[in-house]
């Protein structure tokens, strides 16, 4: 079960899980084919002083060594001033076109460099190695790129599929538990648009991911990233399957901008929103009750999420500003059954308050 | 004669080059298909105190009126900074997926629109609708989009091909003399690489050209379009044959680099460039002497060449910075006959060097 392909109309590429992968990076770097030039790492002090010496292991007997860039840690420095003080860098130590480019990091780090990739010399390589759940399951798959503005996130980007994306679970041995778990309701989210099985095997071996057993979340990051490359597959540019993978995320955007991305971590921000979107589901029947009840469960089995303030008014107002919204249509992912989910065009504003003013409730009761 | 396609991997369009298109321009947008949304327009301040009132009077029974973005005149504003502000302003003014941004301006405005265009929100159409000599005939056509980095030109960008190009000569009227001249030796570059008949048309027809002949002018714009339209529907890239449109630009890139960018119109650095490249094909047999004699003649008549000073080894040194040199192989662009040029790999640094000296030597002579 070592590589899950990916094929898109920007190219195709396989998703490699496997524990213990770091030590021949060097090697699967030079399967691409694409390591003739330079190499260079885009990566953060953080995980650099962690993996840094693991990492550059497998390069001890290669005659060229690869070229660390280092980004700042954190949501706030995903901007466009880091993109070209990095490709700055690159130029000054000889980045060209065959130069390949390398993501060692999370979700911050992919999306810079993916973009980075992009539009250095007007498009390079990249591979993926991420570090963090949620970019192992989620954010390396699929070829989103981009950084954000002022006014918005992700507002900025391109497409630019990675050659390669290579995923270590070990890695995860250092990640901050919250991070895991915020991690994991994309997991979640997954298995409800996408596979009833997985649902059910997220509750019975949900536990034993806390844990940090490498064996369990190999597996569960083997089943997210094959849901995702199916839907992705299916649709590189968001036109209709890929949608989906929106569960939550309407909600979810308005609560992290309300918030102005501090409070709550993407995947916090995302488990309210798909309880929110689960409830809305149930009001109009399209969903069972019971079905809903039990994702709220299993959310809740992560962990307490937390608290914040804001008036239902508000979260509505922000999820028109969500940039999936064309002009006069509002795109909702409504789940239908535990492993399948539909968009649909027809949610009124009254039931979108309805569901937020609910969530609004449990956040109050529930959230600490 | 009014439309010549252009057929790339990335999407096929047509460029229409018609005298008084400005009048009917929301006509020739709405025809795209693609100006269901809100339409933004990039400009410079001064083109739209020109042709602003011009360009608007098409809209006048139009529901909606465009949104007009700002765009400092000069090759310093394109940055990725200037893009962070046009993209931040799209956003206060509700842009979205379906809205179309229209670059109204020079290479400079296009160039940054068109990036603008290929990276907001992950990529909207746009419309070039071309405003100097050089962008009309050369860089509203290919899809080449992109800005510059402090350490070197055009390092940041994307392939993004526009939706239609609108191309009205009338607005060269008020072209500055020297601009048109600068952009005249791109054409002569067109003729020389790809279209011998073309090039004796210029030399009967460049004075009339000169004196802003719209008719004269209509038709330049024309051949040079068709000639750039082939090669890059043949190759959008630049893996090969489009490598045939750099003929000067691996010494005229160096010579910008030399001069700071501020010196020399890039047209200017172009003529010295195909003047370099013209003796270095001669040198080593693979060039008439009496051809390249006739090509420098022609470039002198659009008039005198600005000087430069700069050693010949440094700018042999900046020719090896130019990024369409990948490791250890430097392609140059080589004419082998009027209406044909070639792209060979083993020019040695000592023929570019003795090039760059008779080009410096006539720099000397000649440039004022």
């Amino acid at each position: 079960m070592a590589s899950i392909p990916v094929q898109t109309a920007g190219g195709n590429y396989s998703v490699r899980v496997q524990p213990g992968l770091l030590q021949n990076l060097s090697t699967h770097l030079r399967k691409t084919g694409l390591a003739h030039g330079k190499i260079f790492v885009v990566t953060t002090p953080e995980i650099w002083k962690l993996w840094g010496k693991a990492f550059l292991a497998s390069f001890a007997k290669q005659p060229t060594k690869p070229e660390i860039l280092f980004l700042p840690s954190g949501e706030r420095h995903k901007r466009l001033a880091s993109i070209e003080k990095l490709a700055d860098e690159m130029v000054e130590r000889g980045a060209r076109r065959d130069s390949l480019l390398v993501a060692f990091g999370g979700g911050v780090a992919g999306d810079l460099t993916g973009f980075l990739a992009a539009i250095y010399m007007r498009g390079i390589p990249y591979v993926q190695v991420p570090t963090t759940y949620l970019a192992q399951i989620d954010s390396s798959v699929g070829g989103k790129t981009g950084v954000n503005l002022r006014t918005g996130k992700n507002l900025i980007g391109s497409f630019h599929q990675p050659a390669v994306v290579l995923t270590d679970p070990r890695l995860l041995k250092t990640l901050l538990p919250r991070e895991l778990r915020a991690g994991m309701v994309e997991s979640i989210k997954a298995a409800v648009l996408g596979d009833g099985a997985y649902f059910q095997w997220l509750e019975k071996n949900c536990s034993t991911m806390l844990r940090g057993d490498i064996d369990a979340l190999t597996q569960a990051i083997h089943v997210s990233v094959r849901i995702k490359a199916r839907i992705v597959s299916a649709d590189e540019r968001e036109s209709g399957q890929r949608m989906l993978l929106n569960l939550g995320h309407t909600i979810g955007h308005a609560i992290e901008a309300a918030t102005q991305y501090r409070k709550l971590l993407h995947g916090e921000a995302i488990a309210w929103g798909m309880i929110a979107a689960g409830r809305l589901a149930v009001a109009r029947g399209a969903w069972q009750a019971a079905d809903a009840a039990r994702v709220e469960r299993l959310l809740f089995r992560l962990g307490p999420l937390p608290k914040f303030s804001v008036t239902p008014q508000r979260l509505l107002q922000l999820t028109d500003a969500d940039k999936k919204n064309r002009s006069h249509t509002r795109n909702f992912v409504l789940p239908v059954k535990l492993g399948r989910a539909i968009v649909v065009t027809d949610v009124t504003a009254e039931e979108m308050l309805a569901a937020i003013r609910s969530m609004m409730q449990t956040v109050q009761e529930l959230g600490v």
